[in-house]
């Protein structure tokens, strides 16, 4: 080693030895002479004393040194309590730069306010500042803490492939060509869920895998096209085994960060979701449930209500916003695709004000703070029109007064099982919300094809989608959906039926998913599982605003890397040798790679 | 859970105890009216007494079943102490046929014999086997192992980007179509090398990962497109560090299965190596060392002899070789690519024998035992030609002759660093080995691009590029590379200068590198590092022939996987979406990234 020491560990007990250290410069004052350096290594700082100006003048921030000298008691006074090194300081007698540094695009300081294009740009300078640098650390203790409870559990890390076939998952897959397969591509995975059923066909009965998954979408908000999830499957289990592992988890996890979390963790249908919270992600550390007003208002001369749903939600307090605020929340709504969000005020008087008030009868106005829950000074909030954009709207409208009350504080937790989601959903649905639907029929699967029906579910599911219900759970932390899972499928006449429903007949089904068909034949467990958004859990575990913020080299918006400008343009040889232009001749080509598999296998 | 214990844990204590189980029906035995299952799950084996005919005669091997029963101790004289389970039995009350099988393409059973194809293609079947089971699950106790080990050294796990930019080192990259920056493609990587490098340059001091890399090679033998590697950097480290560490992870993983291996481990410098064993990888369960004949036939008239090189390797016992044998071994140096193996047979009577013999000189013949160690029984091979050649044959040779002679024992184990490699080699050679030559210079690297000249050749590497050795270390064990890393380069004008001597000017270096050289501008500090060949290291661990044996789905020679049939076509639907044939217009595109990356840091 260059060094003896680190510098973060020298204490008052190393007064008198003679050290070498090594480390960055970051922060250098000059006192007469005297030079005065913050030596940063990995575990901390240390104050350098160097009276030589020889050795000092040509330092500046950012320098890697070595230094050799001895550790000294710091003159009365000049101790730094806020510093574990603060009672002592090192005085110089060597110093060796190790390398130099070029004036910095940006100060490593955590308090030095950077646009995240630079600070990606040059990441390597990002990560030295204490948030990047807590956030990426945290991040393997989570790893590891994850890992030893599942291992403690007997579960079995296994890798699935990266390089494969296709596994429609709602999304659009990375295809990389085969050079030596001319015309043919491998399928970066959406997840390794094939890989961890047929696992669980082989008997493993435990896997997990912190895994690499590769989603090529329309870039929304926050998402990145590759990303991390915590996988997990097992057999011979039921729902409850696996919100078990999931709760000890999460509690492991939130541990990290000196939270409890009381379990076991509380439960709510989709349906129930949907309707109190206007969500499936609903965040609950704040109550303000939505109310279903289409009753109340199934008479209404108010041509706005005149909808198949109306719905509302009450800002408490909101009946004092000033015009320009109730003009924001039109805005609020239209960014969301709506005409806008209707309203009353509530005033302290008893008084309902507001442009829909007075389109309301007599009696829509006696029992509106009934219905609504509304109380003197508050802000009853509308919408109308379909279901599920009204609730849709309502969810949104309520994290928002949410944030602006107070409702939600930093520092509060709350944790959601969100349990009996619908099997299916329109196709045009899942298209409308930026996902691809898997198969050409009118209904597509809401978790994935590879879900269970509930039980009172298996006979009628073909026959009434809407109604079906899917073993399937998803954990909502903070209105964040952090992971998801279900029981599966495990017998091929099943899933070749919700394949069916979904539009895939059996020859693209035999195309396609063949071999997990295939692999369903031959004694195939009942198994279930679930998956954690590791990125998201890093996120919230952090504090920080994005997925970007937990991940080493993220990627931007568009899945453009500012630090290596990837992706790029390739070279005409690199295109010609990878084979991208060649059309395969299916027939050959099984065959070929039929005879490569078998020399091989000699 | 569906089951109560598991199969494996059943002991006599739970004699009395109703319990619940599951597993797959191993083997069925029927005697008059009552069937005998062996029923299995992942911790083993336990019997199953089924005495109604309509419930057992469904059963079929691998049939999935829930059992519910009485746990019995078995009648005198049929317990069966090879078996933890052995003293008891369960009396089933309740048979559920959780899942069918259909008849198998092959039994699940250790002693039948079945073609990698067909496993591969039922992997899933072929994993319930005791053996592909025990390799995979010694795989995670492994990952565990080492992840153990580096965490209390104080590493920190970091994911780096595996859609990323080319990271030329040694093969071709696979490349993944970028749809939203049509025209401009992703890379896989070949390794984290340019990523684990930054994080250095970023503090992070200590890095690890068990890491998923890509390598486009034409498949030589026992190669997967996608592997895994144990890759750590650190900072600040000297050769010595990192070859300390590398030590006892080896040490640790050879205890899973019960080695003990001796450290420090010897060293032998890259020269001494090809002198001695003829590789870079040498084989050090036995002795054998090959001796350099060329002074000593300096001035023979046997034309064969007349070469830049000869060297000779002597086989213990060889000299009775029949001639049958003899034969083969000419077939064994044409197989790699030499005309043939000279050799003399060295009777027990002292005379020398075979077809060189009788062109040596009276002077040759008798020096020729003392020059190369052979003793009488003993045969002598010859190689003559180039030095490399003339080593590469007999290196093989001797190995050969190891497993022949029973000099090289089932369950020794040799460990070695080689150290000291040369920093060039040609380019030709390397083409002629089937690497990518990286640059278009007339030397290309032996490691890599990265790695840091010893310090004694940083000043001439330049202009004597022959002679420079590089800070590189490989580890070895039983003749096969387990490891390989160095001290890098962590200064721009040398990475420059390298660069250079490859042929990559710096316009290209620019294009190719310039995130890495911009890095080493801020203050990157000395770092070195390893990665361990993951794969292989389970290969021998698991006394395996092959890696594939040890990668839960792996991929044939052709990069072809059996089970999902991938690389397969693709629809054209999806060659449009993502860009495949889209020329990008550089300039726009950039700009457009630019904007896009910016849009997203707001």
């Amino acid at each position: 080693m260059l060094r003896t020491h680190q510098l973060g560990t020298l204490r008052a007990e190393h007064i008198g030895e003679t050290v070498t250290l090594t480390g960055w410069v970051a922060r250098r004052r000059d006192h007469g002479g005297v030079a005065f350096l913050d030596l940063r290594d990995a575990s901390g700082f240390a104050q350098v004393v160097v009276r030589d100006e020889a050795d000092f003048h040509p330092l500046r921030n950012e320098f890697v040194l070595q230094i050799t000298g001895k550790v000294e008691r710091r003159p009365e006074g000049n101790e730094n309590p806020a510093l574990g090194t603060g009672e002592i300081e090192v005085i110089a007698d060597i110093v060796t730069v190790l390398n130099t540094a070029a004036p910095l695009p940006f100060q490593i300081d955590e308090h030095v306010e950077v646009g995240e294009e630079a600070r990606l740009r040059h990441r390597y300078l990002d990560l030295r500042r204490p948030t990047p640098n807590r956030n990426i650390r945290l991040r393997s203790e989570a790893n590891r803490i994850a890992r030893n409870l599942l291992h403690e559990q007997g579960y079995c890390e296994i890798e699935t492939p990266t390089l494969t076939r296709s596994t429609p998952e709602g999304a659009r897959d990375f295809l990389v060509p085969a050079r030596l397969a001319p015309g043919s591509w491998y399928a970066l995975p959406q997840s390794p869920q094939l890989f961890k059923q047929l696992l669980q066909v082989g008997g493993f009965e435990k896997y997990y895998q912190i895994a690499r998954c590769y989603r090529d979408e329309d870039f929304r908000a926050d998402r990145q096209p590759e990303f991390t999830q915590l996988d997990i499957e097992a057999s011979f289990v039921e729902q409850d085994d696996i919100i078990e592992l999931g709760e000890a988890l999460v509690k492991e996890l939130w541990k990290l960060i000196d939270v409890e979390i009381p379990t076991p963790i509380a439960r709510i249908t989709y349906h129930e979701a949907m309707a109190k919270y206007g969500s499936d992600k609903p965040d609950l550390r704040f109550g303000l449930e939505l109310t279903d007003m289409t009753e109340f208002f199934k008479d209404t001369g108010f041509g706005v209500f005149k909808a198949a749903h109306v719905g509302a939600v009450v800002m408490p307090g909101g009946a004092t916003q000033p015009r320009r605020t109730l003009d924001g929340w039109q805005e609020f709504a239209k960014q969301r695709g709506a005409k806008g969000l209707a309203y009353v005020l509530y005033k302290e008087d008893g008084e309902l004000a507001g442009p829909v008030a007075k389109n309301l009868t007599e009696l829509e106005r006696a029992g509106l703070a009934e219905a609504t829950g509304a109380k003197p000074g508050d802000c009853i909030f509308f919408a109308a029109g379909s279901k599920s954009e009204a609730r849709a709207l309502l969810g949104a409208a309520r994290v928002e007064i949410g944030h602006r009350t107070g409702l939600i504080k930093d520092g509060d937790w709350a944790f959601v099982w969100v349990v009996d989601a619908p099997m299916f959903e329109p196709a045009a649905a899942a298209v409308a919300s930026g996902d691809v639907a898997v198969g050409t029929g009118a209904w597509t699967a809401v978790h994935h094809a590879f879900t269970s029906p509930k039980p009172e579910f298996v006979d009628t599911f073909d026959t009434d989608p809407e109604s079906a219900l899917a073993y399937a759970y998803d954990i909502v932390c903070n209105g964040n959906e952090i992971g998801g899972g279900s029981i599966r499928i495990h017998q091929a006449d099943l899933q070749q039926r919700v394949f069916k429903m979904m539009g895939i007949d059996e020859e693209a089904a035999q195309e396609k998913f063949g071999f997990l068909l295939e692999g369903f034949k031959f004694g195939a467990p009942p198994h279930g599982g679930i998956a954690l958004g590791w990125d998201r859990v890093l996120q919230l575990l952090t504090g920080s605003d994005s997925i970007r913020d937990v991940i080493a080299f993220p990627k931007t918006g568009g899945g453009f890397d500012p630090l290596t400008a990837a992706p790029a343009p390739i070279t005409a040889q690199q295109r010609k040798e990878a084979g991208v232009d060649a059309r395969p001749e299916a027939k050959k080509s099984d065959k070929d790679k039929k005879e490569s598999a078998e020399a091989e296998a000699k």
